[in-house]
C-alpha cells in the first residue's frame, strides 16, 4: 500500500523529469520579432537591415505581410561572392522560397522545433500564423531562443 | 518518521532535477571540429572556406595552431559591403582578436558556455587548451551543439 504521507513515488526518473519540464516549455514564450524585407529590395540592402536589426535570418514578405521567402546570413554571403551587383540583384532571386520554407507555429513545442532546426541544418524559422494557403509571418524563433529557453530552466532553480 | 519503502523523498523539484542533468554535461561530449585559416589569407579565401566546410565560425591561427583571431559570419559580411577588394583584403585587418576574443575549455559545463554565448552575444566560440600563455585551437562549441546536447537531452526519455 502506498505510505500515507504528503509526497510519493511519481514512478519517473529524473530523466522524464527533464523532459516534462522542457516539453512544458512553447515557442510564443521564447520567440523573437520577425525581421522582414519587402521581396523587391536588393541583396545589398537585405545585408544593410541584417545589420541594423542585428539578426542572422531574414523573412521575405510580399506587400500583406505574407511569407514569400527566408534569407540566411549564409544566401547572402554567397551572394557576395558572386559576380553580380549587390546593388541592384533582388532578393528573391537568391532566397530560399515555398515549398522549401521551414516554419513553425506559436504554440509548438520548444523540443519538437529544436529537433527540426538540427535535422534541416537552419538556424532560424519563422513563426507563423495560417491565413487559409497563406502564412502571415508573426514571429522569429532561433537557436538563440533555444539556448535561453535551457538557461532559464536551469537559472529558475538557483 | 521517513517511511520505510524501497524509495524515497530526496527533497528535490523536478527543477532541481533538470539542473543536475545539465550540469553534468560538458563541451567535450558536444564540441566539433574547429575549422581554422592562417592569418594571412584573404576575406574572399575565408569567405569560401566559410562555405566548404559549411560552418558560421572560423578561427585565425598563426602558423603553429595558436589562436590569433575569430571571424563570424558577421564580420565577413559587414566586409563585403565594403568598397574593399575582398580578395586581397587580409582577414587579419577585420578579425576580433585577443583580449576580446571569448573562449571554453573542454571540461567546461555546457549550461555555463551557454549563459556566455547569450551574455555576448556570440553563436560559438573556440575550445582551447593552454599551453603556457598561448592558446591552442582543439575544437569549436556553438550554439547548434547546445540545441543537440537538449535534444538528446530529452531524447534519451523516448
Amino acid at each position: 500500500a502506498r505510505p500515507r504521507v504528503g509526497y510519493y513515488y511519481t514512478g519517473k526518473t529524473s530523466l522524464q523529469l527533464v523532459s516534462d519540464s522542457i516539453k512544458k516549455i512553447t515557442v510564443k514564450e521564447y520567440q523573437s520579432i520577425p525581421v522582414v524585407v519587402d521581396k523587391n529590395v536588393s541583396v545589398y540592402d537585405a545585408i544593410c537591415t541584417m545589420f541594423l536589426e542585428d539578426v542572422g535570418t531574414l523573412f521575405v514578405v510580399d506587400n500583406s505581410s505574407i511569407l514569400v521567402g527566408v534569407l540566411s546570413r549564409k544566401d547572402l554571403l554567397r551572394a557576395s561572392l558572386g559576380k553580380q551587383d549587390l546593388t541592384t540583384l533582388p532578393v528573391n532571386i537568391i532566397m530560399t522560397r515555398m515549398p522549401n520554407i521551414t516554419f513553425c507555429e506559436k504554440d509548438d513545442n520548444v523540443y519538437e522545433v529544436a529537433k527540426i532546426l538540427i535535422e534541416k541544418q537552419i538556424d532560424a524559422v519563422p513563426v507563423v500564423k495560417r491565413n487559409g494557403e497563406q502564412l502571415e509571418v508573426i514571429g522569429r524563433f532561433t537557436k538563440t531562443n533555444i539556448t535561453k529557453a535551457l538557461v532559464d530552466l536551469i537559472h529558475e532553480d538557483m
